[in-house]
């Protein structure tokens, strides 16, 4: 059985990190399938989705690894071809990915107490996101 | 067909790298599901899984490389606010990620003979952890 | 339901991007799935998968950020070890990851526009590939 849903946001932008485990949560009830896995994935090329313990500073600290890792203030050839002064978020949002799997057993998940889904939007201006969830399983 | 199993694992902390082929691999044949997908799933944000060729030298190598890219010896938000001392350890684990799928037809993986499934716990001490394989297919 | 496809090509190898929307794309179409997911698989322990507006501007900086962040000219155990020359491909290898998982529903890929399924090569040399897609659902 297969079940599809999306979710629909804004971000900031700038490493904005929004918690999407409620509604990953309420999407797997919703389904009515009792095990199996949702898959969630990131339609676009400058955002991406991990897990991370959602609390203010762990938040500042994966921003922070990403001007380290991945600085905005050097030349990308992204940049000096299309002006979009993004290349930084797609280098980023790579590096990433786009994917990410949750299995389910009893309708419950299997992330841990302070592990959140995390969309972090890399893009260096609010956007309107479409995250999709499959839930496949019986 | 969906057939949940779990390996529960102590780990030495500090980029400690685990082989889970064997277990990945056994758990497949144990449920009797011919082809389809296993889903190897970490419950928790200070540890990841990812494939590598498990040999001492690139075990190593791949610690040296966490210690370059997101390093302990630096400020941390989270320690500063929960005095964890493992910041490094959940902003590493949210890089490399929480989920694996690895394809499998007629009961064999589609690994390549040097790449090993992997757990790499980064928290800063040791840790009891468990890994979901969900096992889907036909 | 659950269909396999294989993707065979020739690479340049470091850290050289192939394209393969198309063929993933295909392999959906041609399984007579409707809904469901794609896991896209790369068998090997020096070349990932990720995804990335493939244009040659972003191709070279996400080349060099790799460069930057896991860097060649650095003495790596693998090589001691073994000579290969490649251990610098083993760990970027690692850190990108080897599977991604693509939703699909009425035959329609969810990715976006300018969001295309990359195989990553890291080797050190031109090698020859194969990626899996284990196609499920219904």
């Amino acid at each position: 059985m297969v079940v599809t849903k999306k979710i629909a946001l804004r971000t900031k932008g700038e490493c904005d990190l929004i918690d999407i485990s409620r509604e990953v949560r309420e999407g797997v009830l919703a389904s009515g399938i009792n095990s199996g896995t949702v898959t969630i994935f990131l339609t676009g090329s400058t955002a991406a989705i991990t897990t991370v313990e959602y609390e203010s500073g762990l938040i500042s600290d994966f921003q922070n690894m990403w001007d380290q890792t991945v600085p905005r203030n050097i030349p990308y050839e992204h940049d000096r071809r299309w002006g979009d002064g993004n290349g930084y978020s797609h280098v980023r949002a790579s590096l990433l990915g786009a994917s990410l799997v949750v299995p389910f057993t009893d309708r419950t998940l299997a992330l841990g107490t302070w592990q959140q889904v995390v969309v972090v939007d890399f893009d260096n201006r609010p956007r309107s996101r479409e995250i999709v969830l499959q839930i496949m399983g019986e």
